[in-house]
């Protein structure tokens, strides 16, 4: 396998790369972090904060499209937001996505977001091309689980006024959302990372791989 | 999930929508409709265009094609179409699409073709990046059974000369039709819809889904 | 099926094409090869080029790049080339390109690579946007096997120094190169031709799909 080359024992080595950034380039530093609904993400995101050395922005993408549109005098309440016309929303990902940068300056920033949003009629792409373009994440993490095991955290959790989908459905979400990902990737130099969240592995290792990506920009912001 | 305010409670309310139609841009307005042999495609669309509350005009994306060549004096036949190289092919997609375009500003537009062609050396992406971003096409909905039920009716339907594939080829054709719709929304403003046909579910559901979908035209054509 | 007219009997004939070859452009001729580790790639790439009848070049990229970072003097030993940033191994991966590009001229090209890279912090697209749209390849082929019989011949083939992934883990890498080479397609005018090698189906069926695709060349280079 002589194109191996550049990661000769992928998994043998947890990080066997120089200080100064092999494929993570200078700051600014983002890492989008995705997941559907029932996967962990919140309570993954929440513990590998805790842990990594770097000091990391919570971003929310939603909450900071909100802010840009009371700003520009366009809403009052979270509700309005979708009354809003798509012309019009796209203006607002564009200014939450220049907000971002313009964070990522002073410290890296994890950004909790979806790959895909499901809606009544289809499901949207969270970041149009030249969204994307604009935010060149160094990593998009998904956080994934098995069907069963996200339904039935689903069904645990039920004062979450989340909507019922059966295996087949979560499963294609997932698989959209990975799809997503790599066109993502392909108009960044982000690194797709994915997570798995599974009940027999343990939370722990989990939040522990998300802490390794997270820690890959203590080296960027002396 | 505070990042899903846009979407908030996304199966509850069929449309909750304002009537000016949010993630729909004004018109042209332009629903592309995909799937693979025998997942039932002509008989959705069929019976989706009679209840359907807006008027839309089925257009074939291959007879379009046809009509191009024709009217070039590239061809006389249907036949010669797949000898024409490929460069000329790629010149009269781009003219089928900007037609597309044209008609659409007057009605809306339901497009019936495929994500993916299989063809004896490979896949071929039905929608080159400069096709689709001509088309800009509000929706693409794929049409999906599992594969066995795929190869059921492919196996009832005798007189349709389909080849013969396994379930295993079925699946992956449905895999990368997913992923080229991803592909498709990354270079369009469209929402990626997945109908599902099952043999228990019933056709009528998968035909109200489509239905919904174009009855967003409605507000678009005053 | 009037959107078929462009591949009517796609499985029946052989291949039925003008001998100035459809759908592939003018010289040059690239073909790329992708698999991960255990499909087979190797032994059906070097049984293949034996059969065929076009003369093929067989370019691995990682060499290439390899080769380029040398005579510019930035590396003397390959274990080197991880520790270049990221910006650039990038401008070596587009100097790789064009020299493929200039060696597509004079012959085809077979390129040995990857779709996408698992490295220890996430998967990297082999070819990010502006690579591919340099190298412009006729054919992303894709070698897969069933994730046992991957990790089966991993298992067998002990001397080589692989990590010990699961079968979801081998599954999800094949899921994510299909769709990176998807991606790819929309930014070239490659065709995407997915070959299993399984056990049962016997190696010849393989090797003679890869044949089917470099025999192509043959008339492009007269």
């Amino acid at each position: 396998m002589q194109s191996d080359f550049l990661f000769a024992k992928p998994f043998k080595a947890v990080f066997p790369y120089p200080t100064r950034t092999p494929w993570v380039r200078a700051m600014p530093f983002v890492v989008m972090i995705t997941g559907i609904p029932g996967v962990g993400k919140s309570t993954i995101t929440r513990l590998a904060l805790k842990r990594t050395r770097a000091k990391f922005r919570l971003v929310n993408f939603g909450d900071l499209m909100f802010e840009e549109a009371v700003k520009a005098g366009l809403v009052k309440h979270r509700d309005e937001m979708r009354k809003l016309d798509p012309k019009t929303q796209r203006e607002l990902q564009l200014k939450a996505a220049q907000k971002i940068v313009e964070i990522a300056r002073e410290e890296p920033v994890l950004l909790d977001t979806h790959a895909t949003i499901k809606t009544p009629v289809g499901y949207l792409l969270g970041f149009p091309r030249e969204v994307i373009e604009v935010i060149n994440p160094n990593f998009i993490v998904i956080i994934e689980a098995t069907p069963s095991e996200i339904l039935g955290r689903r069904l645990r959790d039920l004062k979450r006024d989340r909507d019922v989908e059966t295996e087949e459905q979560i499963e294609r979400h997932q698989d959209l959302n990975r799809a997503a990902a790599i066109s993502y990737a392909m108009h960044s130099n982000a690194l797709v990372k994915i997570i798995e969240n599974h009940e027999d592995k343990g939370l722990e290792e989990a939040v522990n791989e998300l802490v390794q990506v997270l820690d890959l920009a203590v080296s960027e912001y002396d």
